[in-house]
């Protein structure tokens, strides 16, 4: 039986579209990072661009080159592991070079990172989890971009109100994205654009606290108070300072006296 | 011609169903409350039962009834307007008991309470917006029963830390949540409800605060620092003080000094 | 007693902020549009850049502007209701003239519409749910541009399988997005957007559906298939010839056949 | 310097809590199933619960028990490692024993299962994302429960519209939940009651579909119609056969003809 490919017929409306594919697929991914392998979950968006005189994409090989690039780093030894997310994001590009013709292709790959900190006072190993997201866009012309970005979960104790209750203040969590746009080859790993923003708010947060370490977040918050302001500032001059590439610092603070939130976004 | 009603065959896998019906459906909704009339965009769910040797329910008849109710409120005088959300969910079931045969019944119906405060030093009018959630529960022999539900957004500032700093300590935001399962008729105003959860956290939020009431919230959070447990505590013996009925307490405190957050949760 | 005014310093880290303010505020609105009065429950986001010398923004302000905006609509006569979310946005725009210095702002609005409708076959009114949002944006010269989106529920019929299954396909819920991008004084209704998205899946959907209607919708769906590609091209030629502006379309079908979505993306 | 253990307190208000910990908490687990290891970026959440006369708990020593829990299997030989979910909760109570006096005890673990498939015609190898959520409770006289919950991914093809218009249908794509609640040593594997909730829907779905896998769960999809309510009704009979314990079934549609859901739910 000869199969109709309807995708390849001539669309009623031509128009070209820049973004065609799947999205919000989970699956399994590894990648092999300074010696050890990590196994994610991540949540994947592929997506190539249609020409005007073409009906659809054949979605099923988008697939098959997620799934390939996924089985490389999954079954075949452990060297040919990918060394980054944006190298597996590259690899599911390059899979799908051979089989669907585009001029552009994007792959978004969203996952958390658990990185083990020692704890401010008793040493402990705390293990902090953190959301990123790794695009790699692949350019008309042929170049490769890529877009990084991290969430991180902080705090503000704020200096307004400490200045006018005697060194008494709101403290509350507040969450920093930073998001670095950049040529492929850049090297702007994921875990120093948290460090950036971690590092930026009154005080880094830790999951295990034993009471030495408690004091000591504390202590720390109230020498440091900031607002929202400061800490989109202090990601952004640090980020201009360490990467190159088109960055976006928004950092939303969860008030702890308000039922709303506030919010500061800059970028460059 | 004659349609085909595959809702009356006997199905093959012959089991009762309990809650059979529409959810996640967005609608337009107006009550008459002590004589001034509030609109609301609320989520509705209505169910009912399916005996074994039914197949299905008339699903469009579920709307019908969601759609009538809604419409004497707006439409008609206003006198005839329901006077709470409780009523409004009520009278959605009885329109259904002409429509469709069924021996039990639920209306669930989410929406947003915005209620006007007074912020504590200026006196300013601050408005003040609370999640609720109301279930109207026609049992099979007639009583009715509700179940009434509230998310108010306030705030803990923790006492060890206090204890252990010099009167410095963590403050976050904090998230309680208070249900009562009670016989239709027993009177219990949402807006109480709302009362007692934000009057149980180290200091009540407000979305207007000038300074000098950001002063007043400030040193009202560190004169009564609490637990989560503290906050869950003090809900539930006003709850069941004020209120008869089953009563669900849940306070979920979004941690300053961790990513994580903490939980208290009690019932009788 | 006299207040500091921590805002007012001079940061250490000068940098120039582009949107501070506040997001997540939900309140009540109200607009009459067409003579007839229309209440929402909103989520409002309301922000001000702040030039690289000043550390920070009076945060209360901004509530202020918001309030006062919405009394205005609440409580003086009828005739002074807002006309638009629009018209909303930029009164709270010029609310804040007075109120705090800035060289930018934006305010974004996101509620739903619920718009009554005729089925297709039995004539009944069906009420029908939009996500909308509303963007005002102050630029710097003080020229105001409008960011309208509607999000709309409908559906795709798969013109593939169709051609390879004799005429049986999937068919599965997808969803519409289309945002413009314009000038304030632009005339865009939120309604007529909603019209061309909802016109341009295989077929409108409905709250409401009699058998006769539900036939009618079935057999609307077999007759015009559509991938998701054909349902964002047809967004977009129709916007393109009805409004003025840079638009933004992006299709998402919530596949029957898989886990994951499909999407369809395009702009100019 | 002594720390004073503010927890250690009376509370002012004595009411017993059933439930206090930590929630949220995202970190790394691995597991040894069957031979082989899997790893998971898991949220989990652990209480205990806390008499009518200690003021709080110590937080930091659940965070501990799982950390330790946790790094038994990231750490020790393959060996060590956990056989499920379940027995990576029930190690978790088991570290609570000696650190924090308690009577009760729950642990609740949430991740994603990513099984390979083999598709209908092709007979290629397709990766398919479920959500799965275990709870482990330590009751007061001791022994323990287990809590499994299964969400998967499927579609529904109306009957009633089939049999109203020729053949042709409304499909659409339909969640099915199942719990089951059973002691502790109850051989239930979540892959079986994933396999039990996928093979009740019209067809199961694929992440990877060519395009004669894609036609055989078209025809297969029309080959079985089925309302919500069946959907339900066969998982429900299914997992009483195969499974002690008490059942929950939930089963959602997204239905293509309309902007809201249909529910259909039982249990025993």
């Amino acid at each position: 039986m000869r199969m109709v490919e309807t995708q390849e017929e001539r669309p009623e409306i031509m128009e070209r579209l820049h973004r065609v594919g799947i999205t919000n697929l989970r699956t399994v991914a590894k990648i092999n990072w300074k010696g050890r392998e990590y196994t994610f979950l991540p949540v994947i968006e592929v997506t190539i661009d249609v020409p005007a005189e073409k009906k659809g994409i054949h979605m099923s090989r988008l697939v098959e080159s997620i799934t390939e690039a996924m089985s490389e780093a999954v079954e075949e030894e452990v060297a040919k592991v990918h060394s980054s997310l944006e190298e597996l994001g590259k690899c599911v590009i390059e899979r799908l070079e051979g089989k669907h013709p585009h001029r552009r292709a994007e792959v978004w790959i969203k996952t958390h990172l658990i990185i083990p900190r020692t704890t401010p006072a008793s040493g402990r190993t705390s293990y902090e989890p953190y959301d990123v997201e790794v695009g790699v866009i692949k350019h008309e012309e042929g170049s490769f971009e890529k877009v990084l970005r991290v969430r991180v979960i902080g705090n503000t104790a704020c200096p307004h109100a400490m200045a006018n209750n005697n060194g008494k203040t709101h403290i509350q969590r507040a969450i920093g994205e930073l998001e670095i746009r950049a040529g492929f080859d850049e090297e702007i790993p994921l875990e120093e654009m948290i460090e950036v923003v971690e590092s930026s708010f009154s005080h880094p947060t830790y999951t295990l606290l034993k009471t030495v370490d408690e004091n000591a977040v504390v202590q720390g918050m109230y020498r440091n108070p900031k607002f929202v302001e400061d800490v989109a500032r202090e990601i952004f001059a640090k980020a201009k300072e360490r990467f190159n590439g088109k960055i976006h610092v928004r950092v939303v603070s969860n008030e702890s006296i308000h039922k709303h939130d506030v919010i500061a976004e800059t970028w460059n």
